[in-house]
């Protein structure tokens, strides 16, 4: 930001001790900073013939201190989790952040994804829609230097920065957690192929199940594009009236897990004894329902924080390339729902 | 749209029996167009020579097709049902929706208010934050015409449109029910009366109380600023061990009756015989508590709907300045926590 007279932002950071981006806000009459400070800046300021280089300013300028989020439903809990992780660490760092809803389909993406690019947002963080199949929407990004981290559920075939959880062993852990409760027809609810967690929890239920030597069925893996409570009760009907229906459901949201226990408690089936369900989130509705769900919980927040900071990162450092995954662990609760022994 | 040549985009519009917003969303390549009517756009826009007027249109189109949402918490299935009223209709008129929630600080609130305003967005709708007591920083907006709707949650005091339900009917039929159910001591779970929508609910169960002839108890009436699980437990140990306590509650919304119920199970104290509790909102948790909780249902995607009705009407004719307001009925749901007859 040099100007005629070769005064920068530097220069009355340097006087007043404070950083060079406190000065910029300052100028720019930032809410995160205090009223006092943004006067005694522009004294400063105005003292040394402070001048703005407009043309650089309105280019570099041409971003707001917004970041963008793109999530499938703000009505889950999880999302809504990692959302206020991300708000948190934005906020830290004078930023504020748009949300904005795909209700997991591919075109509410795209056109989120170009409202959101319209917004000027200086960062992005997006976790994909279940039909996402194509990433050609975030080139825009990309092309101009706008950071986009991927989170909970990622774009593999994309090259970006990351922040997920070990799905795989979470899976395994829940399942094996049945197995050790005495089940032995352990049937999966799981959701899109499309989408990394889903393909990797199948992955660690299918591996939990040939490391104890249960056979596995295909009649006993339903895949759903939205595992909501509707659903969950059609599943649970498909399940339950099979000639021989599982002993157990391990289903990969617990929307879906509390449908089961709901319709399972209609038709008089005993749960845990005649029908484990164990669930994944650890939504409040977990410990709501009764008797109370098994679940997987989530580092949600954390998730949601770290994928700040990751944007937040590549803003700064715009010639750091190198993208970055970051993998987080799970905590499986064993509750009522689960517990024969 | 005048140019040089004098084509504007009334004519192509002619030309091809189309609307004019259909050729200016065209000729942006707006995502709600199809790939075939872009092409014939561009084609005639091309053979009559077509040049759109780009310092008008930079002054015009320095807003996007944005509509942006305020709200307190995204994941109240009341907010989230509302901005799917807002997206439907905003989708439908080739709008997108960005949303910020404040977390019910009036900090944020401001902070919300200018990350949306610096992003550009044609209209906003706001539900206020249970803080807010000052609204300057809506200003901006109504400076730039940019309209704004409030809903739900709407600030008397400023002139704008609102989109409502009716609070003192509603919260009158709750507590008569109480009263019908042969309930005596009923305490009311209140929110900040900062904010309508909880001064009227409490003016609605006052009046049912006098009309009934049942003493008013300050002590029965408690105010929280966030009625959220942990805080209507806290509020449930406050009147449950009284030493006459309440035998009904009704709470402004559903999260605290579930806590409400959760506590007095826990305490051995039977729903509804000894304490009958109503709730509001009709939250999908509200049929997963056992027993069901009785509620108030809104109709919330209709009011997302209205919402952003109003917006793109005012977007669309700047010189109709009078407000409008829009109040919509509720129902009673009554299930297994109140009926004691």
């Amino acid at each position: 930001m040099k100007n005629k007279k070769g005064v920068t932002i530097y220069d009355i950071a340097q006087e007043l001790k404070v950083s060079p981006s406190t000065v910029s806000r300052a100028l720019k009459d930032h809410f995160s900073i205090s009223k006092e400070m943004i006067k005694e800046v522009k004294k400063v300021a105005q003292k040394r013939g402070y001048r703005p280089n407009s043309i650089a300013a309105s280019l570099r300028n041409n971003r707001t201190n917004n970041i963008g989020v793109i999530i499938s439903w703000i009505n889950r809990p999880f999302v809504s989790s990692l959302i206020s992780g991300i708000e948190e660490e934005a906020n830290k760092a004078g930023y504020n952040v748009i949300i904005s809803q795909s209700h997991d389909s591919f075109d509410n993406e795209v056109a989120n994804a170009r409202a959101l690019y319209d917004s000027r947002i200086s960062g992005l963080v997006v976790s994909l829609a279940m039909e996402t199949q194509s990433y050609d929407h975030f080139n825009p990004f990309i092309q101009n230097n706008i950071p986009v981290v991927f989170v909970d559920r990622v774009a593999d075939e994309f090259n970006s920065d990351k922040v997920v959880i070990d799905n795989f062993a979470a899976a395994y852990m829940a399942t094996e957690h049945l197995i050790e409760q005495g089940c032995q027809r352990i049937a999966l609810a799981c959701g899109s192929q499309y989408r990394n967690i889903y393909r990797e929890r199948e992955s660690g239920y299918l591996a939990a199940l040939r490391e104890y030597n249960i056979p596995i069925k295909d009649e006993y893996i339903v895949h759903s594009d939205s595992l909501n409570a509707q659903e969950g009760f059609r599943i649970a009907e498909y399940f339950l009236s099979m000639e021989t229906p599982p002993d157990a459901i391990f289903s990969v949201n617990d929307t879906a897990a509390v449908s089961f226990i709901q319709y399972a408690k209609e038709k008089g089936i005993k749960i845990p004894e005649e029908l484990a369900v164990i669930g994944f989130n650890n939504d409040p509705v977990s410990l709501i329902i009764d008797p109370q769900l098994s679940t997987v919980s989530h580092p949600a927040i954390e998730m949601g924080k770290l994928a700040a900071q990751q944007v937040l990162k590549q803003s700064q450092y715009k010639d750091v390339v190198k993208s970055e995954a970051i993998m987080l662990r799970t905590e499986l609760l064993v509750r009522a729902s689960t517990k024969r022994k």
